[in-house]
């Protein structure tokens, strides 16, 4: 696993002074633009441009089941998986609804579940099969996953990155990766990786998933109390924390956000648990966090202490807790309108404006 | 002015409950949009069905002079008011770009620029005069207005909505209003108001506007103070408000949203001037509020308060303050994702995906 260490792609800083000053000479106050200039400016120093532009957006979600669900922490049964990635393919899941509507390449990887997938899904252009287990073995009572399904799920996230550059050319770059997820229970999991990383007890780090009830979220906090436990040994390890509490689609998240940094593609994490995953992938290889842009705060209570230790500042604030990508890709739309501005806004001198 | 007190048009809840109800059926967790869910429901009770759309956008930038700014209590000069509607209209501006973006319908109102606009803008087909005054009087030595200028500036605004109205159908209604403001000075007019509808101290009302530095906050505060000693006898009374306080373009926008809810039109409400507008059409007549949505809260620190007195929830919180719309045009790509994911996910039942 040599390769997650490699360091992250340089960025070259000099386009991002060069995108500023083009922004002080635009026909509006210094600054008023906020974050929307702040955009723009990043976009340029990765994309090495003054004028850097985001149409080529690629989509993967990464499907895993979780052991842990036997312990009854999910409001929805493991089966929901499975019938989820059918509902990708089909084009009915809000994460399909949006990458049509992006125009974005989009595929669905399975590291892992325990469900098949109905033959005739076997051939769909946009799936990806990575099966590297029947679901990780339940968090609280075992490690999730052995180290060879460790390796080989944030194999899977690299492969899938890699697979994408391959579609795209130095003329025709893909501009931006967004990685999504699908796994009953793994809120459960993210929330485990998080108390171990950030050192928080686990009531700071439970939160309703996709809808548990009081007894629920007291369940979830048992769980993660008793995976903490019995995982103590190991809490000063990144790599074995991952092993130990993460899933199988959250170490491919990790592995293919690693890649992306190292090949100079933009990132745009999505909720909670790509949250989780990018906070692995800094923890391992803090060269990463350059190339990630943070799309939103959802209504779980560790999404905003996550995105703190990462010094993110969320585009979006609007209570999304689905999962999927699919607040990254409601985002996507106000990136393109900071680049839009930045490059087609006239100049104080084009439009004969007196500047500030 | 009677005409301001008429009651907007009355929404029709059942469609927000049958677009609730919809929802229930979508595959994801129960209220795992957050906020997109609402936006949704909210576009249901506005057009009566449920399945709405927000396509047919116009966007209407009101502009006007303000005699304040002999004060000093801005970072540009009075000309560029006037440099800016050329740039509006040359499409080189921030809302200009935006507009074709969302194409949407975009119209220049100018209610009392103190320069004229060169000969050659004058056939221009977005470009609306309503000249009433070479701006406002200075507010913190007169009534910035007369009775006839209010009427005539509300009346304004008015006439705009009822022109964009008469370009659409039954089969192709207007689906949602932004109105913008272009007026150096405005921010002090804006302060002004606030402070007096909400009755708080200059101190909490005056930000940096499109820049000033420290001096000019205390210019800016001290303006406001001398205004509200001025006009103390009048500050029970909205309209008088508005008229001593207020400037052309910030009343004609008053009319603008009032005149929309009337028509049952949705309103997409800007940044911090136009939520003073806002602020003040709901003081006016409080119908007017149902019909508003609130595209972000700026760097103004007035504009939070304001919000949270109207209890209006910002789509975006991204540090604009540009004005001109600009915030809520950025904004619209959030209302459409969410009718798309409303619109068109599978539900459940087509899917066949177990419900939670």
């Amino acid at each position: 696993m040599n390769w997650l260490f490699e360091p992250a792609r340089a960025i070259d800083l000099s386009f991002r002074d060069r995108a500023h000053a083009h922004q002080q000479q635009l026909t509006k106050p210094a600054g008023s633009l906020g974050q929307l200039e702040v955009y723009a400016e990043m976009f340029a120093g990765w994309q090495s441009t003054i004028h850097p532009h985001v149409e080529h957006i690629y989509i993967a979600v990464f499907a895993g089941d979780h052991g842990v669900c036997q312990q009854n922490i999910s409001a929805f049964p493991q089966a929901v998986t499975t019938q989820m990635i059918a509902n990708f393919l089909d084009g009915g899941a809000a994460i399909s609804v949006l990458s049509r509507h992006l125009n974005a390449a989009f595929v669905v990887c399975n590291t892992g579940t325990v469900k098949p997938l109905p033959d005739h899904y076997i051939a769909h252009p946009q799936w990806v099969d990575k099966h590297i287990a029947y679901g990780t073995a339940d968090l609280s009572l075992h490690a999730a996953m052995t180290l060879v399904q460790l390796a080989d799920a944030l194999a899977a996230g690299c492969s899938v990155v890699d697979e994408a550059c391959s579609q795209y050319s130095s003329d025709q770059p893909l501009q931006l990766f967004i990685g999504g997820e699908m796994g009953i229970g793994n809120t459960t999991s993210a929330s485990a990786l998080c108390a171990a990383l950030l050192e928080l007890p686990s009531i700071d780090v439970v939160g309703p998933g996709t809808g548990v009830d009081a007894r629920g979220l007291l369940r979830k906090q048992s769980v993660i109390d008793a995976a903490l436990l019995l995982h103590k040994a190991i809490l000063n390890e990144p790599c074995e924390i991952l092993r130990c509490l993460g899933g199988l689609e959250i170490a491919a998240l990790v592995g293919s956000y690693i890649r992306c940094a190292q090949l100079g593609i933009p990132i745009l994490v999505d909720g909670f648990i790509c949250t989780a995953a990018a906070l692995m992938a800094v923890k391992l290889n803090p060269s990463v966090r350059h190339w990630m842009l943070f799309s939103h705060c959802s209504a779980e209570p560790a999404h905003r202490i996550a995105l703190n230790v990462l010094s993110a500042e969320p585009i979006l604030d609007l209570g999304l807790r689905l999962g999927e990508g699919s607040g990254a890709a409601v985002a996507v739309p106000i990136l393109q309108s900071a680049l839009l501005l930045h490059n087609t806004m006239a100049t104080f001198e084009q439009a004969g404006v007196n500047g500030g």
